[in-house]
């Protein structure tokens, strides 16, 4: 067997075989198949596809490239959730103390933010005191007693993963359904997870540009799950704005605070996407009916057990419960709308940029955060605002914003004739 | 401008602009653009394809990597040959002096020979004393005066040539044919020709294994040549066997001596292929019918003119013209056939192979060859052979010569039926 061969193969789309597979990325992972063979081979998936049996193995050749966390000394069914990505994605610090006040045990490992994509380790480290870096025993221990605790990732899980996805970043093949899916999914897989729930983010802001590829990209994790035996949902999720009011690290903190503390108040796509994803979580853990998990969940938020749960949370891993909302900033300016009409769509990845340059964001993984900027919006999608209204609230402490306030004014797309509302949920599978 | 957007636009089948590929050509060139994603592009090539245009504008940005041979103080028409890739292919030896003796100049730079393909270059250095390596002015002054040169290749050209092809070669990216044709096209043109005659080799034993490609191929050098100025002709000619009876360096000028001497005594194949191959050249430099410059170039051999010349131009280029038959080697190995029939091929890779393990080719660059090495096919396609008869005679100085043997053995596929006989002539373009 050579690489060779097998980039032979799959130019003249054929299917590789599971050893094929596991050989191309053992030898992969270990520097013995330089980049530009792999980058050639990335491209010829990219084109000519991958099977689902082709995917299940090269997600479980990812998994077995390097350590998978043991859950097994942890009681209950392990349910995890992941988004494809999404600005002001705060749905993590939310679902996580649902579920732990529903009984189901939630033992995550989150990353941290890189470019405009946020990190729930970030978020839950601008509380003070808050320490992402448990032992494995102390994550155990604390999953166990409090049925719930989020950490950094630690050990050398996918190293695959992580040089197939550098490669496929400067290489142009990340668009590719088998390649995406078995990435989210190795990282879920090793993890520890029994039971996934994927959030997949869809529509003109996200990276699924239509519903038919949003349920391809659905189709082949569930694929992939009930091959390697995991049980996965997924809840495809419309993406024409970023999620809920607030992008920036407290500030997700303190709107995700508010959520738990009167959830009919909140922003009505992060409370749709809210309930369906915890909704989800807790039917794969239980077994029971969409509508009894759905109750459940709303049963938890109303009598204040989630929100508990969360102080409970932040207090077992050492952060101070009582500090949740962002410290005023130097700056603090309200970018208004430049014409009337109809919010049609809040670009994500505008305002992910304009967040990110006032320091809620890294540009590199060595910068530090300014856990307390970022930006606020006033105005949402569907709605009608005047010349002068104003559109968000940009939360800087550094002086030149000029940048930041352009992109959100270019981020608001504001057209004459009112839109259709799009739902949140666009489907569950 | 950047690579990614150029990889994108390919991997969706969209054409490249010609600033496009220029600007990707001379960033390889320069080692701006890494190889993992020239790998990627390279890929998307291969499976996307090239329109004609894109082809005419890759073949001529890779003329302009380099150095551009200025053939414009040689009087008349320069006309050049090339050969996709055969085995025993002493087609330049033969043609060089028959157009030579018919005025035509031939001003011709070739290479030397890596792994089982021979190079003319290093034929011609079989003859005492002939010398490779003439200054540009001995080069054209020599072609001004006997109207016939061959040189090894000096100067710098096509480096984006000679790195595309390093790197097509380890990437799974060498058969795509707008890549074929840009390499091949490129390097005649920065040689300086202004007319080109193509040897398509065709067949089981070649790359191209059916007329279809083959004539995709030639099209397509066709229409490189017509966009970039060039008169360009192909002759498909089939790959059933090794061309001629030699294969080795001494081996294959004495085989072109014995036919310029008596041609009508040749091997069909060859005898047919170089009239073709000739007779397209003389048509391509003076614009007469195919039957008139047929006439020319057998009135040409049957005359002595075209043996004449072939004397005229080793003497001239150093070399003692009575220097054409191989010194006896130490071994000389009858290989006989281990069962009767008909021959049905002569597998052309395994006999280069057998001819290569005996020192008649090189593994890699810095390895020394022996000129006296190589086989000679005595019994060839069609034949019919009994059990015992000698196929082939194997002319080696090292001792251990077991696998060449073998190699000769399988390369002879013998079945009980009469083949239906081939043309050596599958189209003239």
């Amino acid at each position: 067997m050579n690489m060779l061969n097998l980039i032979d193969k799959k130019k003249r789309n054929k299917s590789l075989t599971e050893e094929e597979i596991q050989y191309m990325i053992n030898k992969y992972t270990n520097d013995e198949i330089p980049d530009y063979q792999m980058s050639s081979m990335l491209m010829a998936i990219l084109i000519n596809g991958m099977n689902k049996d082709e995917t299940s193995w090269l997600t479980k050749s990812i998994v077995e490239s390097g350590d998978v966390i043991d859950l097994s000394s942890i009681e209950g069914f392990k349910v995890d959730k992941h988004s494809t990505g999404g600005i002001g994605d705060k749905i993590s610090l939310l679902v996580a103390p649902i579920l732990a006040s529903l009984n189901i045990p939630i033992a995550k490992m989150s990353g941290r933010g890189l470019g405009i994509t946020g990190g729930t380790v970030d978020k839950l480290e601008s509380i003070q005191g808050f320490n992402v870096e448990l032992t494995s025993d102390q994550f155990i221990k604390q999953v166990n007693e409090h049925k719930i605790a989020i950490v950094g990732q630690s050990g050398n899980l996918t190293p695959a993963d992580k040089k197939l996805y550098a490669l496929r970043d400067v290489t142009g093949t990340v668009d590719s359904i088998p390649l995406i899916a078995s990435s989210i999914m190795s990282k879920k897989i090793a993890s520890g997870a029994d039971g996934i729930v994927l959030d997949v983010k869809c529509g003109k802001g996200a990276f699924m540009k239509d519903l038919n590829h949003a349920t391809e990209l659905a189709s082949t994790m569930i694929s992939i799950g009930e091959s390697l035996g995991r049980k996965v949902s997924v809840v495809i999720t419309d993406m024409n704005q970023p999620l809920g009011h607030n992008i920036g690290n407290k500030l997700e903190v303190a709107e995700a605070h508010d959520f738990l503390k009167n959830y009919k108040d909140s922003e009505q796509g992060l409370l749709e996407v809210t309930i369906a994803i915890s909704s989800k979580m807790y039917q794969l853990a239980t077994g029971v009916s969409e509508d009894e998990a759905q109750q459940q969940v709303v049963e938890t938020l109303t009598n204040g057990a989630a929100l508990e749960k969360f102080k409970e949370f932040i207090t077992a891993q050492g952060g101070d419960a009582s500090d949740i909302n962002p410290k005023d900033t130097k700056h603090t300016i309200e970018v208004k709308a430049v014409k009337g009409g109809y919010i049609n769509l809040i670009d994500a990845e505008l305002i992910g940029m304009a967040s990110l340059l006032v320091g809620a964001g890294r540009l590199t993984k060595a910068d530090t955060l300014d856990f307390d900027a970022g930006v606020k919006l006033v105005s949402l999608t569907g709605q009608e605002v005047q010349k002068g209204d104003t559109l968000a609230i940009l939360y800087s402490n550094k002086d030149d914003v000029a940048e930041s306030i352009k992109l959100i004014e270019e981020a608001y797309k504001i057209i004459e004739d009112e839109p259709v509302k799009n739902n949140s949920i666009l489907k569950i599978m």
